[in-house]
């Protein structure tokens, strides 16, 4: 990688670590790790949506009965108001990466359609 | 996205455009396409791998002829030295992409180590 691909990739990296959209999803998480409730119940709902993920990812069947308790255990984060408000950041922080993914990935997806 | 975000990733795009690794791809691409038997090869090549990334993506059984066929053309393409460099330079481009993603990611990763 040249020197200066590299350079610009960290401006960016610190570019994301001082935008609005993760400074605001730092404190929502931290927010999260304060409140005993939340917290327990933050990391409930992520061992029981990484215990699916994996299975997923191994090919193993998830079944109807782990379907309705992922159903209900997303339910109940959401009235978490802790929760709540951490799960819409993650989802635009997300959105953001896909953007910057996106805009690097053009020189790539250019070469091949042209 | 806040203003700032989206020009340090255009300018990592315009990094990227001018890297070596992505000219010397651009060149070699251009030099399967501008002969006609490496070119129809690629395309080959190519709508094959599409078809068995198709059939991975959807949950379709791949078969050992299908497999076969694969590495058979896989054998074939690499014989040929327009493709071959091609190849090769497309896998360090995609190490670099790949290393690109895991600098922009550090941020959110840092976030849930915590
Ligand atoms: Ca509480
Ligand atoms: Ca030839």
């Amino acid at each position: 990688m040249s020197v200066n691909l590299y350079d610009v990739a960290n401006e960016l990296e610190r570019a994301i670590r001082q935008s609005d959209d993760y400074t605001n999803l730092k404190s929502l998480y931290a927010a999260v790790n304060n409140d005993e409730g939340s917290k327990q119940l933050f990391e409930r709902f992520r061992t029981l949506q990484m215990e699916l993920q994996q299975k997923q990812m191994t090919g193993q069947e998830i079944t109807e009965e782990e379907v309705q308790r992922a159903q209900q255990t997303v339910a109940i984060v959401q009235q978490d108001e802790n929760i709540a408000k951490l799960m819409e950041a993650e989802q635009r922080m997300s959105m953001v990466i896909g953007e910057l993914n996106k805009v690097i990935m053009k020189p790539l997806e250019e070469l091949y359609a042209e």
